[in-house]
């Protein structure tokens, strides 16, 4: 039996318990790891996060797509915002993309330390589920949240995957934020488009336009990829 | 309307949004604040939290009555160790009581910045609430949890104090924090004495054998003192 342990804020990870042999899954519903799947549905063939805008944009000159979102908002100078929507729409196929996001790539930076990273949203959930159960490893589900406060829908879907690896009765969650994500999953997962509205980024993203995206955001299961880490890049693992 | 914030653990203190009029609601019910209450309803003139050992060693030579705990267990040099049932069961009366806990002294330490504290538990929810009612000032719940890590309990309060605190229709939750806070509660309410045992640190005091102070910790209201910080010590407001 396999444990899974759940951080509730980047500012958090450094309190957790699992030390030994274990998988970081991030998770950034609202938007990062959303599009990191939709950048590999859409034929990528990596996502490199980077935390910082001018390492962005060297890579930028060196003829890389580059997608940056400060704020909530597409940052001028990238080619791609952070809206899944537009990646799906776009054709990636053999790119490597290059990426950084207000929290989805800094709590990349936080857990790179741990070697073993892979990305989860709602739209992938049964996919990074399916992967996991096949890793035989511990699990540390890290809520990448806004500027290091508590997020609701994050949380939702660490809930979400919890009762997901459960289900395949290898894994058993061990701590008391655990216990909470996978308690507001089961209030919430039969009413999620109006619990999610609640969300302040939910909010935040409504003024600022992307409404199309918040709806692509809270779809189960629309992905197949399976983001993981390389210790340099994301790869698409989907089977 | 008065905002309510909530904050899932100390380490999330430093991003919370509320910078004007807040009084900051310290929760550790299992044990410190629900002690705290305890002292009071046995008499105490005060309660004095202090973070370091040496410092409560020094006040025990002036002749103080003093209490402390570390990972659950009484320090063999206090007078007390952090369990309300022995304060209810020792006279107070008058004295200044000079706590030291793991975490809901830091939790003090942590709030003393903003130079307006509570501290609220189970049995006193009501009082508190009332008292909060009549402060006409904005919210912020501290969470004490375990060593920076959250907690199911803390947070459990959180959920039932923004419940209280909403009902007068003078307060409304303003986070993705207190939405979560207030949704486990609502989850767990009628079923609060079955929930709390999965918490990891009512686990860990059945082991140290404390289940007379877990029995006691989780009644709603036995209470009526309200301990404010009057910025070296916490005094009874109780009406």
């Amino acid at each position: 039996m396999k444990s899974i342990e759940v951080c509730l804020s980047p500012a958090l990870f450094e309190y957790k318990t699992t030390t030994h042999d274990y998988i970081v899954i991030i998770i950034d519903v609202l938007r990062a790891t959303t599009s990191f799947c939709a950048a590999f549905d859409s034929g990528a063939q990596s996502v490199i996060p980077v935390a910082g805008l001018e390492e962005l944009l060297d890579y930028k000159n060196k003829g890389y797509p580059t997608a940056a979102e400060r704020g909530g908002k597409k940052v001028d100078f990238a080619d791609f915002g952070n809206s899944p929507v537009v990646f799906l729409q776009s054709n990636l196929t053999g790119k490597d993309l290059v990426y950084s996001t207000t929290n989805g790539t800094q709590a990349v930076e936080i857990a790179k330390s741990s070697g073993n990273i892979a990305a989860a949203a709602f739209v992938n959930l049964i996919s990074v589920s399916q992967w996991l159960v096949n890793q035989q490893r511990n699990v540390v589900i890290l809520c990448s949240g806004w500027k290091n406060t508590f997020s609701l829908e994050d949380t939702l879907c660490a809930g979400a995957l919890v009762e997901s690896l459960e289900k395949s009765r290898k894994f058993i969650r061990i701590c008391d934020a655990s216990e909470t994500a996978f308690t507001l999953w089961q209030a919430s997962k039969n009413n999620l488009q109006e619990v999610v509205k609640k969300a302040s980024h939910y909010q935040r993203l409504v003024k600022l336009g992307q409404v199309i995206d918040l709806m692509h955001c809270f779809q189960l299961n629309t992905s197949k990829a399976v983001p993981v880490w390389d210790g340099y890049k994301f790869r698409n693992l989907a089977v």
